[in-house]
């Protein structure tokens, strides 16, 4: 990643003039930002630190400074920005347009859309980043030509977005989907948000590296883990085979409640592509009685989902008002 | 309940005009039926058995019946029927008209929508007996004036329904909701799907009273348990403890992933009133950590939500087309 554009990576060519997004997807580590025309292709890419310990002031400062510079670029190969579209982590309100809680930004109640719109003077919308990257996997992604999708990330927690006719259900208080936080072990280890064996807990990227490391004494990343299973170590074996059931019986949970055709899984730990489909679909199956088994699919748009999801969000706000 | 129409209790005066919908709520005993008007309003209701041990046909056959005597009633009393409505239990294709399975009708992929139709000559719809329930108790009853409610029926089993502005999901295979089957207790009693411990085997109205039986040999409904446990007698107190517990292990799982405004709680177990709302309110809080709580209110349209519900879901259809 680096504070500089990456036009060689992100330019197309024969897309100078017309309208696009400025889209922005805000992590904890780094914004992911692009100009995106209104039918889904992107035309320039570009990534910065979001270095979040110098505070949230500073970091809604850097997104503003960041987005006023894409509205820039685009003006200055002759296209016309026509709207602007953020996702950030967290609890967000969608409909207020406020950032109400993150952990990872420090923000507290912070209307980012309101801002962000003022700065640059374009409709703007805010949406949660795995809610913008469901919405992007479902229209243009794994997800496509599916009306009830199901999106699953998995990275250093665990969250999903419940996507049907291309829309994500925020919920009362932009706190729906935290699948990562449904207790599917009730003596596991202890999660981040004050429970014992969350999902989260047991079957995130960093919960699998760091359950490897308690029971080894050998650091490793979650990567590693599936690596040292698919080749027959028994500890690495252990871990993953518990990895694997935890999924499923939250996976067993959401099929109840929510009922999709499809599950789209991403964040880091779907790189590990069929050593975890295969296993979880076999381990989903096992639990399902009357209920009608999802097909799982490894997400399609790599981390490029949440910022193309925020584009698309912006595009919907413009269409309805 | 008899096979006749009940008109003193159900025929209001001064309404002998105008459009009505035929509605019909189906279950395994009985058929709720009523004429409902447009505004919500309902002007007869009469109640049949259902006498579902006739099989499948004679059962789909009595449906079509009930609801022709409906029509004629209504155009006798100068009343014009404009569409009909019918809810049954199971696992039901609002989309096609179709109900694909239920256990106490013996309904496999029956189109009684086109057959309650095309009998009729109306516009008929056909909904799920628990999320029709949601859709009345969201729109006149207990969640009037809330975006997000969960409608949760706990009677002979569990089922609920997510509703956000008036609509339920259905899912992708009609079985959406079924917070029943979500397994609360892995070492817990069977559950007629076939796994251990899913709520509805712990909390129904149906288990708790065989579950106080089991522990006691004394035969108790659930209203009988929920009386000697406030009452102080031991092992009922253990019975409803445990009972509270897994429900508010489901609703906490429910609004994880949902993330309502309101549980409203119908059906069987919900007359138990604040000995169900006050201990379960109190358990559920202290299970959510950073979601905002949800209201608990009990169901305020009693065994006639789902009746108006299915009469809803007839008048949206005809609004639609």
């Amino acid at each position: 990643m680096t504070d500089s554009a990456t036009p060689g990576a992100g330019t197309a060519n024969g897309d100078r003039t017309g309208d696009v997004v400025i889209a922005l997807d805000v992590g904890g580590t780094g914004m992911k930002c692009a100009l995106v025309r209104p039918d889904g292709r992107t035309l320039h890419t570009e990534r910065h630190h979001t270095r979040a310990e110098r505070g949230p002031e500073a970091v809604a400062a850097s997104i503003l400074d960041v987005a006023e510079g894409l509205a820039g670029k685009a003006r200055a190969n002759g296209l016309i920005p026509v709207a602007v579209g953020l996702a950030v982590p967290g609890v967000v309100d969608e409909t207020t347009g406020r950032a109400v809680w993150s952990a990872n930004l420090g923000f507290r109640d912070v209307p980012l859309r309101e801002m962000v719109g003022t700065r640059l003077g374009l409709p703007a919308a805010l949406g949660h980043d795995v809610r913008v990257g469901g919405i992007a996997e479902a229209r243009l992604g794994a997800g496509q030509g599916t009306r009830h999708v199901l999106f699953l990330a998995i990275g250093t927690g665990i969250a999903a977005a419940h996507v049907v006719d291309g829309s994500a259900f925020a919920g009362a208080h932009g706190a729906a989907g935290e699948l990562g936080h449904v207790v599917v072990r009730p003596d596991g280890p202890p999660c981040g948000c004050g429970r014992l064996g969350c999902l989260e807990a047991v079957a995130s990227a960093a919960s699998v590296g760091r359950r490897y490391t308690a029971l080894t004494g050998i650091p490793a990343t979650a990567a590693e883990v599936v690596a040292r299973a698919v080749g027959g170590e028994q500890n690495a074996t252990q871990v993953w085979r518990e990895t694997i059931d935890a999924l499923a019986d939250g996976l067993t949970i959401a099929q109840a409640l929510y009922d999709t055709e499809v599950v789209v899984l991403g964040g880091g730990l779907a790189e590990a592509g069929a050593d975890l489909l295969d296993p979880l679909g076999t381990a989903l199956r096992q639990r399902l009685t009357f209920q009608t088994e999802p097909r799982l699919l490894r997400a399609a748009l790599g981390d490029e989902a949440g910022c193309l999801g925020a584009a698309l969000l912006a595009l919907d706000a413009l269409n309805t008002t």
